[in-house]
């Protein structure tokens, strides 16, 4: 691949929908999940072949930097940027194509999300050349996932016309971004098939993402110029520190694509992709036995056990499940969960009683 | 009441059933379940009044007595007596008649066990006065419990005709003692309402009792006899080691209580008696909240959860359920045991997969 291609990690997120295995000091990203390697490990393998360590970026916040460098050694120290605070994926954004057009004017950038599952890597591999190459006709492209049903947990992306076909793979203009709909309307989207799920994933020319931003969000874009400046100088970390705390937080859905011009979108069909958004989706990613179970776990009695996730993290101790359906089992060394899958999105409310309570040693 | 009754404690069991509260060397009888006290010292607590401490008596295991003793200090340590293996409620019963016959030719006797759940103790009390009264007429008594349900867990007493009225209780002669029953049969004798649960307490006069060893038992006595001859003698613990092994296992209801002649039950109703024989049974005891839950662990975070036993045991975790119903989860060091309700009597096959794996320090 060219030189000029860098792939941005946007490697910050908290995350409590994984709880109680995602805590403060280990979000999701950190994860292992039927796997020896994380998450953010996973991201970054999934790019070999395609990006040098050297053209990798990780964007994240100062508490986790230290635990990613470990993660991943091979990526130079100056390319994990750090942000002091979250401050949403417009600032991640920003940043990224701030410091790539001070280092490189030509380069193109790709964001990827840092705690997503992906199994198709070849597949992956191929959007992300063909995107890149798209992009070189200042457009700001996404990749768009073929829906396989309703879900009201993604936004959408409705495509209008068909632009060109790549090595087989259809490029269509964007008509129009959607937020998170209702089931009902999903149902709607799913049976009109002109729609996919938006994977939070972008491809574009630095210098044309950066034209978006001083036109859509020009607040945003006079603080970059600012930290750009400083940026790999002796200044950088004062104004950093001085300017990051005053970005109001956006998202690069809402500042930018959902108004930007010029958008096309690569839908993909079998990529097996996975938000990890909730335990339930484990289901859809993880190898299940005969009973439908996923046992991440050691040592264990099941009996008469079906379609039900159990985890020990660390904890050693025997799980015994008898005549259980449908559950998801989290045992860590200091919370115990117990939920029903159908029931996963609650977890969010579990975690929100607790800080609520002032529990806040479990999360 | 009168210095001849004595209350014989059965307190050598073992039992899986409430695995893994329940452990090889923490058998049901130790165990708090919602109390600071344990069964065996409930079983205790509730004799007061009625039997001083001199006039207990405690049937167990070597491994237990020492724990045992700790738990009820008070009761004198010559009142323990020990089996070497267990032998059965045949020889528990004839080993206490024996020893106190050589101590109190006059004694009557009460056998109880030190597992089970009495809610209503004034009652209770009341009973063991009334059928001490009846063994004075040489009668064998039985309490007998109502039934509420068509249970297939216990035995089944049938009556016969009613002998006499005391201070408001039936006693009733004994037509047939029955093994647990098929569903069919259970509801049957429920519809009939001609029969009482077993429950396990006997009321005699230890010479009546002996008398029916001789005649129905006559091995069993005669091992009984050598022992009752060294017993509180220097020989006692050499004569137990040689003889007791050579005991065949056997219980005082198939042994004698099915053969019997002159065989009383005084029919129980509102005792509150439960065998505690499952996780399920611990919902008829212990108190539930306004969903139907039993939460005996701290601290927790439970959301849309119903009719759910949470027993965390001294692990200090949170536990957290979410949309779960119908769920026993009991929390311990070493294992998690996550079970349907209906499927309580289950977890003796975890505990049977373990043995036949070797994972011995699970039980």
């Amino acid at each position: 691949m060219d030189n000029n291609y860098y792939a941005v990690i946007m490697a910050g997120g908290g995350g409590t929908r994984l709880w109680p295995l995602s805590r403060a000091d280990r979000p999701k990203q950190m994860l292992n999940l039927g796997s020896d390697r994380s998450l953010f490990q996973i991201a970054c393998d999934r790019l070999a072949g395609l990006f040098s360590p050297d053209r990798i970026l990780v964007v994240t916040v100062t508490e986790q930097a230290a635990e990613l460098q470990k993660q991943v050694p091979g990526i130079p120290a100056e390319n994990y940027l750090l942000e002091p605070m979250p401050r949403g994926t417009a600032s991640v954004v920003g940043l990224a194509a701030t410091v790539l057009q001070k280092r490189d004017p030509q380069a193109i950038m790709v964001v990827l999300t840092a705690d997503h599952f992906i199994q198709n890597v070849p597949y992956f591999q191929k959007l992300l050349r063909i995107a890149a190459e798209v992009s070189r006709k200042n457009m700001l492209v996404t990749l768009g996932i073929t829906p396989t049903h309703p879900a009201t947990a993604y936004g959408y992306i409705q495509r209008g016309v068909i632009l060109e076909n790549i090595e087989g793979q259809a490029v269509y203009s964007v008509q129009r971004f959607k937020e998170k709909p209702t089931a009902a309307a999903a149902q709607k989207m799913l049976a009109d098939e002109d729609h996919d799920w938006n994977s939070g994933m972008f491809i574009w020319q630095v210098s044309d993402i950066l034209v978006e931003f001083e036109h859509l969000m020009p607040e945003l874009d006079s603080t970059l110029r600012e930290i750009g400046q400083a940026w790999d100088t002796p200044e950088q970390s004062k104004v950093v520190a001085a300017l990051w705390p005053t970005i109001k937080a956006q998202t690069i859905d809402y500042g930018i694509m959902e108004r930007a011009q010029r958008v096309a979108v690569l839908p993909a069909a079998g990529l097996g992709w996975n938000d990890v958004g909730s335990w339930d989706s484990l289901f859809e990613v993880l190898p299940l036995d005969s009973s439908g179970n996923i046992q991440l776990n050691d040592p264990n009695v099941i009996i008469d056990t079906h379609n039900t996730l159990i985890l020990s993290d660390g904890t050693h101790r025997l799980v015994a499940a008898i005549g259980v359906d449908d559950l998801v089992i989290i045992d860590t060394e200091d919370v115990l969960l117990v939920c029903r899958r159908s029931d996963s999105q609650k977890v969010k409310e579990a975690v929100q009683q607790l800080k609520d309570t002032g529990q806040t040693r479990y999360l």
